[in-house]
């Protein structure tokens, strides 16, 4: 299956082919973590906790059952989630009295915690954060790690003086956001979702959304501004300097395993993988070329090499099945092995090895006395060139449209302008099919008219298909 | 509260005092995990991880829930977990067509795809292993780490071509529990279990038992051998090398959280938490020791002792709180950093730090030059202090037994004779309220009479009263 003929049966293809996940599992919507899959969800885990540590979060774990009871304290929130929680009725053999359920995600969780931790203003800023498992019952069509119904998630909960302090913390989500993406090669968009679209229970939502080859756009990221709607029914209060009891002003932040949805589909090409230098479990496979006669040295002197990368920080793998190189080219380049570096008697005659980029094909000789810097230099390179083929896959499909029609023949993402009536925005999404994705952050001039009402308006939204 | 008075309130209140968990939540048996605990929990887990990865196995990661009819294929796996598992029964506004269960243990979820996994001999020996939640709805008395409803759970799977290999697996996991148990500062047993003790399922069990200050002990791990008592209702064959179809032999390995209420109970003293400096979330402790006038230079002298240390791999924190030294170090002692290092004016003067270690209380002056080096040698040694202890409580508190009155008397573990029948098993477990262990796994010379019937046997079991 070709990613640039069907992008959809090659992606539900690939992820299995290549070992991250297997679908067999007989619950629909819950799939397993095969070893390569969760060395690189890890990976990405690893890449989160760092950002969380250098921004002062700390990391617990909270349960994973809430009771009915503290679920139901905010209106709005049971509002957003009820319909898509798994009930947990009985234990044992006993009829649970009360009611539990599967966090779908956790503020009611650990909302009612928070309001024992926070007591005074020196308790503030508590930033908090957690990597679990999630559950959500969600009726639509099932795809690895893009929409299942056991999600690994990561969230971080955070509590302020005022709203003015959140709002700050809302600024360092964003550049977290950036210098994530960054290392996974992925470009996105910060959007403000609009009022029918934001987190149940939030004051406002922002989102980042990274185009997918197939024209939609995935949601791997969420910025919540709660202000103090979750901090009244939860009753977090501190005591401020001068002895008041005020209620904090909080915010979340969510990525889940939407983003290995994102690097096999943004990354990844008809020859399989292509997974960026800072996650891929092997940043190196190391290919003996053996000819008659020559096999000991050769498998001894790739031993070295192994031995020599490792020590260097490098993950690298050295393949030493029983199978030709070019069965073992085309296995790691469906894993998606960022580089590949061959040896046989005719490199080592030179002293040289040779290595093969993932992402371009290039082949290239390297002195061994260059060993080191140049696959580092080769790996940033790699990682540049990744970067800038998901920067141009968006800068290629987001287009302006002046009418309504316009709108609706586009391919990827579309601007408009809005007047901001909800009413105009409802329409344009039915008529278009489309989700309207919400304003940018960082404001773009705009000048024009609402595509629906033709009203003039200085608003531009983003709208495109979505998953 | 002392530890050296009552044993049990002092670990109830020590685990929150040090800021292991949070004990409030509202659901019994679940527990919020703090940022020290998960900490320290996370530092076990990479031991584990380590281990892991050095005997070949990889890491997976299934889905929480488990369809009740995978769950009922084999059905002595059933009778024994049936009791206490949590059943999801609805889901959004649905009653499930197919009840689901919380994994109490993962056999069942695993299993079936095993069974899609194992082809040939060349996939075996399957060796994965996963770190997850699991849930058991435990109707004893709860208590932080030892007994809880959700669980963090280690949980090693194997499959082999032949009894005799998954035996050799179950030599390795012993290994693999001895180097983490010395890691961890612990000192067990390795026990096979009474058969009417074994794990539902099972063809035997072994398990690794910790003996905690209060007499009694705690199981800390578990190693299972399953013949191929899972593989035939899971249907997990594969083809041998002359083509026939034959069964696979299993074997699991469990760990938990427990490791770290060992950890607590075994180690800690009336000042609160030692922990052993391979998993101490920090191991060192820097408070600056201020007077009137000199608070700069000896705060920065201890940020650039805080980056040396850091750069040199230890886990460091300098606490600048505004609070007197006293007052530190009583903080510190409760949270169980191995060790503390205190730097004032006189230091400075002298080019000397001054080490002080949480296990002994000693204090040592240290040149500034040999700083690093002094560090590691006495990390060294505070982890042989605590290892010492742990075996010398192991030691001084197991006893051997002549009669059934002696065994009821007897603190901590009790070797008796044992004929082998299950009734005078039985009998000795009813009479005495203790629990028997098993018989070691290291064959012990043993003559003697069966404590309960009389007769004359060579075999020797352990009791005792256990968590």
């Amino acid at each position: 299956m070709k990613k640039s003929e069907n992008f959809s049966e090659w992606y539900a293809e690939i992820v299995e082919v290549a070992g991250l996940t297997d679908k067999r599992y007989p619950i629909k919507g819950m799939n397993v973590w095969t070893p390569y899959g969760w060395k690189l969800m890890r990976l990405v885990d690893d890449l989160v906790r760092l950002e969380m540590e250098e921004t002062g979060h700390s990391e617990v774990c909270f349960p994973l059952l809430i009771s009915e009871d503290q679920f139901a304290k905010e209106a709005e929130h049971i509002k957003g989630f009820g319909d898509e929680v798994y009930w947990v009725t009985r234990a044992g053999g006993d009829d649970l009295e009360v009611k539990l359920l599967l966090r779908p995600t956790s503020e009611t969780a650990m909302y009612p915690i928070f309001a024992l931790w926070v007591r005074s203003h020196a308790d503030l800023p508590l930033k908090t954060f957690q990597l679990v498992n999630t559950f959500r019952y969600d009726t639509k069509q099932t795809r690895a790690f893009i929409r299942v119904r056991e999600i690994h998630f990561f969230e971080a909960h955070t509590c302020h003086a005022n709203f003015e302090d959140a709002e700050k913390q809302i600024v360092e989500d964003i550049e977290i956001m950036k210098r994530l993406a960054k290392k996974l090669c992925l470009s996105f968009l910060i959007l403000k979702r609009p009022e029918w679209d934001k987190f149940p229970g939030a004051f406002y939502s922002l989102a980042a959304d990274s185009l997918m080859p197939s024209g939609r756009t995935m949601q791997i990221g969420t910025i919540h501004q709660y202000k103090d709607n979750f901090s009244k029914p939860y009753d977090i209060k501190y005591e401020d300097e001068n002895g008041d009891h005020k209620y904090v002003n909080q915010t979340t932040y969510g990525m889940s395993e939407r983003l290995v949805g994102a690097l096999v589909g943004v990354h990844g090409d008809d020859l399989g993988l292509i997974l960026p230098p800072d996650v891929a479990p092997y940043q190196i496979v190391i290919v003996p070329i053996l000819a008659k006669g020559i096999q000991e040295k050769v498998i001894s002197e790739c031993k070295k090499l192994e031995t020599e990368l490792k020590n260097a920080g490098f993950r690298v793998i050295l393949d030493l099945r029983d199978v030709r190189p070019g069965s073992k080219y085309f296995d790691w380049e469906i894993k998606g092995v960022p580089l590949r570096m061959e040896l046989g008697q005719r490199d080592m005659d030179k002293k040289v090895v040779t290595f093969a980029r993932r992402d371009t094909g290039q082949k290239m000789e390297v002195d061994r006395g260059d060993l080191i810097s140049k696959i580092n230099e080769t790996l940033l390179t790699i990682a540049e060139n990744l970067l800038d083929r998901a920067r141009n896959l968006l800068k290629e499909n987001t287009f302006s449209a002046q009418s309504i029609e316009e709108v609706k023949e586009a391919f990827g993402i579309v601007k408009v302008g809005w007047c901001g009536e909800e009413s105009c925005g409802q329409e344009m999404e039915e008529s278009t099919e489309m989700t309207m994705l919400g304003t940018p952050v960082e404001k773009e001039e705009f000048k024009g008219k609402c595509v629906m009402c033709q009203k003039p308006t200085d608003m531009v939204v983003y709208m495109s298909r979505t998953y």
